[in-house]
């Protein structure tokens, strides 16, 4: 039986990462799951953000996966200990392809990394780069604006280029040359942020970070067939297929609305 | 046994509410709960909310309560009916107290109306303003960016400025003279909001209405002891208390995290 790629991620950006495997395998099964009903993570504590990428792993894992991608970089930061205990397959985060391309492209030596407060709070990246390079610097820094701004659809509006502005001044004072967008929205302010910074820094983008490591990592397969693309959500399914659409420049062919079964209990 | 009035919130900000409601009423015992692990509901559908307001209502009726507010605005606006059907004690939200507010505020009778995407989607103010003042104007707006303005501390920053005429201009238009501010974090921008628009705009803020409507609804207490106060949040125990003691001047006697126990299922 051929099986599938799963990919989640906390909510609709994580299609960036989708897109990229899809274009560097065109022949695997791709199953993408996005948990719009409790997005954000990147503002939730640590045990919240394991918690919630367990369970989404759980339900990837059930529909029968050979690998799983965590493209959330909140998740890939403080959750992948936790899920590589569910299973045997290979359980791949952003932090460590985002990394390389990071280090392979300085010169000075000087990395920025901009995230959630959870993925700047955990060190990942600063971590992976120093593992990589123990001669860098890194210039870690947390901007919960800039995805309220792209879920606004206010990524070309000048209040983008002035939030963008308010936040990385310390970087360009810092005199990096090389960026990290370490969220899954974040390409989406590539322009603005790249016209703040100027056209000598380059931006690290996770979503095209992990098609290039991927490849290496997985053997080139020969099916006949083209992969087929399955979709699910926690909420909000005309609203997640409409960005889809956008960001994949495609219909969704199977989109289906995933449920939790909750309760509350004291600890 | 003398009973608790239980309030919930999508996160920190109904204790705006919790506050005005302790100050209404000092003897009472009052249980708070704030869903802080999946904040925001603002952005997230209906039945999603629907499902995060029953299982909170259901939490806090488990604790003992002989009345129910809801503090946000966002499930005030959808779930009162469902959360009805849970039990025959009153179950109050934020619409009613706000909205008759307004009625009695307003003399041109063009009120506004700015709250989140789910808020702003149901109609639900426009509906009770109207069945008040079946000759008010109301003009409805969502704001999406204020909330994370003002978790960002950003409420002083010029940019904050720029957010409130970019979002309220259509409102300077329309010649309101009194606005609602229908949900729990807009406070905290009032005085932006207020110096844009002018002082003649009356500015309705929630917590202060409800307080109002439950001396109306509520028998005079006199019992010889302060009521206690009690804390629940689903998420980041510390931040929220950092937060709660600010907004209550005063630290907090008993806080407690609340776990939820979830699964998923393909509906």
């Amino acid at each position: 039986m051929k099986q599938a790629i799963g990919i989640f991620d906390s909510g609709v950006g994580g299609l960036t990462v989708f897109k990229a495997i899809r274009q560097a395998f065109p022949q695997q099964d791709l199953i993408y799951f996005g948990d719009t009903a409790r997005v954000p993570y990147g503002p939730k504590s640590p045990n919240t953000i394991i918690e919630y990428s367990v369970q989404n792993a759980r339900f990837l894992l059930q529909q029968g996966i050979k690998t799983l991608i965590v493209a959330c970089n909140t998740s890939s930061s403080v959750a992948i200990p936790d899920l590589s205990k569910l299973s045997n397959i290979p359980i791949i985060g952003v932090i460590d392809p985002g990394s390389e391309i990071a280090v392979r492209s300085t010169e000075n030596k000087k990395i920025g990394v901009i995230g959630t407060e959870g993925t700047i709070r955990s060190k990942a990246y600063s971590k992976a780069i120093k593992s990589l390079e123990p001669n860098a610097q890194v210039f870690s820094l947390a901007c919960p604006l800039f995805v309220p701004i792209v879920e606004e659809g206010w990524q070309d509006h000048p209040i983008a280029l002035r939030i963008v502005q308010e936040y990385l001044k310390p970087m360009k004072d810092n005199d990096i040359d090389t960026l990290v967008l370490g969220c899954t929205h974040y390409p989406l302010l590539s322009h603005v942020i790249q016209e703040y910074l100027g056209e000598k820094v380059k931006l690290v983008d996770s979503a095209n970070a992990i098609g290039e490591y991927l490849k290496k990592l997985m053997p080139a397969e020969h099916d006949a067939k083209p992969g087929k693309d399955s979709y699910f959500v926690s909420d909000n399914e005309d609203k997640f297929a409409t960005i889809a659409s956008r960001i994949l420049g495609a219909d969704l062919s199977t989109l289906k609305r995933v449920r939790l079964y909750e309760s509350w209990f004291v600890e």
